[in-house]
């Protein structure tokens, strides 16, 4: 397919990379434009400006780091909004809020653009190695459209529905719940370790009995280690998932003591000088606090 | 080998069937002597106090409800501490505090007997299907003799090392781990049902993603159900294990606030009279207060 | 002083009627003109548009809502920001953002125009009853210019130094103390009744003894009555707050785990249909939960 | 009266001093006797045991530190169950738990002796200095005929009812209060001091207009300080109190997540090494945790 592509973070870059392997023809465009250089040596156009990613291609895609970063993009100046064809497809891959997801599928709408959601799971050795999750929702055909775009970045898609916005329902609750995970460890891990227990040998035993998923062995090794400078996701992202949970939340009129409880962590964490680390640095608030 | 076995409630029955299954030979003892009584057909001696399930035997288990039931009989009259050989093991399987768990290491130590703690994962079914997971620990020798019990009893036996109230850290800590697994996806349901998702459709992405782990799907059907008259695992003892786990990290010096902050919903459970429910009736906490 | 008074809510009527009394020249504004109305008969002029309220005044009082309702009167079409003269104050008494008091602060000064922040800590029957407490700072000869206003409107003034947004964290973390009285009411009346004590008995003997402060005799009372139709303060508006307490602390990097409790109760009252009750009734999840 | 005066740690040997000085008679026992020597010179009778100090009084007062000493001092050998006559009362002014006061209430009326229960607010100075509150419960008769002690250890009597327990409930409950009084300060002066502004002038004012109690005034200023050397109430014996009202809540059924909060917050302050500070200590997690 003809896509446009913007957004070359970590992640994007990784996602472009394999849309061009698999035969796909890119015009990508990145705000800082060195990150999109390399592009060109594979063959892709480099966009001056992010309506041009979306003229003359079948759908583009944006895979950004918040809200601003996507509203700039699609309503700002030089937007996809007034580029992109009637019929043709925003496919929002980032990690967004609830609110901004429901407003992009109304303003495609009124243009007759279609608006598909397909934020991902995985971290950028994920993304690199085409393992990423990808939760997708829309109309139903140009879900089905996408599928060999999905294929190309991922290991497997699901399908959440005809309404956009629930793909980032998914995504963020799910965000919320490998927090949660990070911070059961962190308290788990304080207490055995100071009852004069191993925390490797008491994830060993959790992540070969009942926690066998991935979650808690990649998590469980980087919180057992204490070791949070190789960063996948940085801390103050892990804050930005934790704010679109709670707003779509309080949104939803939905109490969740645990995602409040977590948001303590990552502001005490961020007051402690940790902003530079991966987010399972939230962790070590647990370790300080029990003295260790 | 010639045992001793005293306990027969939902979990210890099962277990004990499987240890004459796979040809030991039992002496069993129960506080409710009825309970003990169909086991006479199945070749086991009915002891009429638990000193007489300790002698003559090569080793006891107990594997009784809580730390009083241990107490009693292991200390009380006719207890097991009088009967019970020098050389001969003690394996405790029941889930109690880590403070017991170290006097009875304490107390058999001074009669040169053994103890070794070896409590389990794994519901009522698990237990009838011989597929729990057992944390087994204390001198190794005494652990590597039980192995063929364990073998008659569970799926896996993981081995936490000489120091046998190890075992009992781990349990109760990987009880604390799946108590905020339900927590997770109570307050998770909640937010996505109100958002217009199909909590079905959430977690069973879920669980074919990162979550693949056994509890999130056994806990997640319950709780996205929110059926909880089918009782595993009773409410209160939920509590019970979350006092066990809050009674260890304050001896530790160590915050739990996740912890804290089930044991809140565990006592607005049983203000709601849920006290007959299964222990995942605690997510109907989230869904309450969210007004569903 | 001629005074420019914009916001004529259940707050600011009464401030701007006892301006009058006390001898002030007003030129009043309100969005809902009807509400300005009646304050022709008492002498006021009645502007059109806000910029009007600060033209040919010595100062313009903004008393207003929330950020949203400052910042259109302030930086919106015909707001004060062009009107006001050099020289002259904006006295801003709303109860608004950190961030945003220190945006007027520095918008001000660019244009050689006086910011004072003065916000107020009192129900609407203390602003009839000109008992408000005022909380003053910003440049020190403009805040004494402003006194005989202060004391026509509140029973006391501090000063809270040169720097004018230093007013507005005093104001929203004085209403989170407020909060901390209502939610620890809560808990506490909620376990003397279950425990057999009458509430009304356990206040009596509290604000006889450590507790004599007045905020906890008013939110005493209520929360002990279950009554919340007579609202002072709506639930919602305490949420707002709330809000400002939280997001000055995520800027400071201060983890409030109180406020973020007490946000989860703001939250689950609005879920349970109490957003047009007064933002006491945050005291009756606690009733709910324990069963009363 | 001729009274039994058993406990004479910090809070009793001033209560016991001042039931001398009102001219009362007093028969003292403490466990470490070189406490109670010094009352010889003050014309007190010294018992070599509990029991002693029961015999021949009109009353017994117990004012011991937990309900481990009461359980000793009243049903231990040598205790004053057997000594006290029927008629006599046992006047416990201890802080102790609501279900040992049940118990004790049960166990001395079926030996027709009274029990009136009278725990005080207060610090060591306000011992000294008569300035106690008492809450005083139990059969009107008897707390009718304590009122003259009362009078000489306190400033004001606030009478609670017949039913014993009722005074320990209120009692707890009030400790509880405090305790969220401290917590709330350290939060806003976290905030406070991060936004620019000296928690001394917040105090200052918050003092000065809403909450003027005492208890604001004194723990204020101990919190703004951060200065825990010296010690009116020792943080292990807050943790203590929170204890109490933790197992009273959970025996009523009732949720209180503020206590749970403040639970972590000494277990977090014992972790970091401050088990023998004032309890005023717990705040300084807020400040360590916001990087002060």
């Amino acid at each position: 397919m003809k896509m446009g592509f913007i957004g070359l973070g970590s992640m994007g870059s990784e996602m472009a990379r394999n849309l061009i392997k698999a035969g796909h023809e890119l015009t990508v465009y990145n705000r800082t434009r060195s990150r999109a250089e390399p592009f060109a040596a594979l063959g892709a156009r480099i966009a001056d400006r992010p309506s041009e990613a979306a003229r003359d291609v079948d759908a583009v895609i944006t895979m950004l780091a918040d809200d601003r970063a996507v509203e700039a993009v699609v309503f700002g100046a030089d937007g996809i909004m007034d580029s992109l064809k009637e019929g043709n497809a925003h496919i929002c891959m980032s990690t967004i809020s609830v609110a901004l997801s429901r407003r992009l599928k109304e303003a495609h709408r009124e243009r007759r653009q279609h608006y598909v959601a397909a934020p991902v799971f995985g971290r950028p050795e994920a993304a690199a190695a085409a393992k990423l999750f990808i939760v997708a929702a829309g109309p139903s055909q140009q879900v089905q459209q996408c599928q060999p775009l999905f294929d190309a970045m991922g290991q497997r898609t699901f399908n959440a529905g005809e309404d956009a916005p629930a793909a980032h329902v998914i995504k963020i609750t799910g965000n919320f719940l490998i927090s949660t995970v990070i911070e059961s460890l962190a308290e788990s891990f304080a207490l055995v370790r100071k009852s004069g227990v191993d925390p490797n040998l008491f994830l060993e035993i959790m992540t070969n009995s009942l926690f066998t998923a991935p979650v808690y062995k990649t998590y469980g090794a980087l919180v057992a280690a204490q070791k949070f400078e190789k960063v996948g996701f940085k801390l103050p992202l892990g804050l930005k998932d934790n704010r679109l949970v709670m707003a779509a939340a309080e949104d939803a009129a939905v109490p969740m003591p645990m995602a409040s409880l977590i948001r303590d962590r990552f502001i005490t964490a961020i007051a402690q000088g940790l902003s530079e680390a991966d987010w399972s640095a939230i962790s070590s608030v647990s370790f300080r606090e029990a003295g260790l």
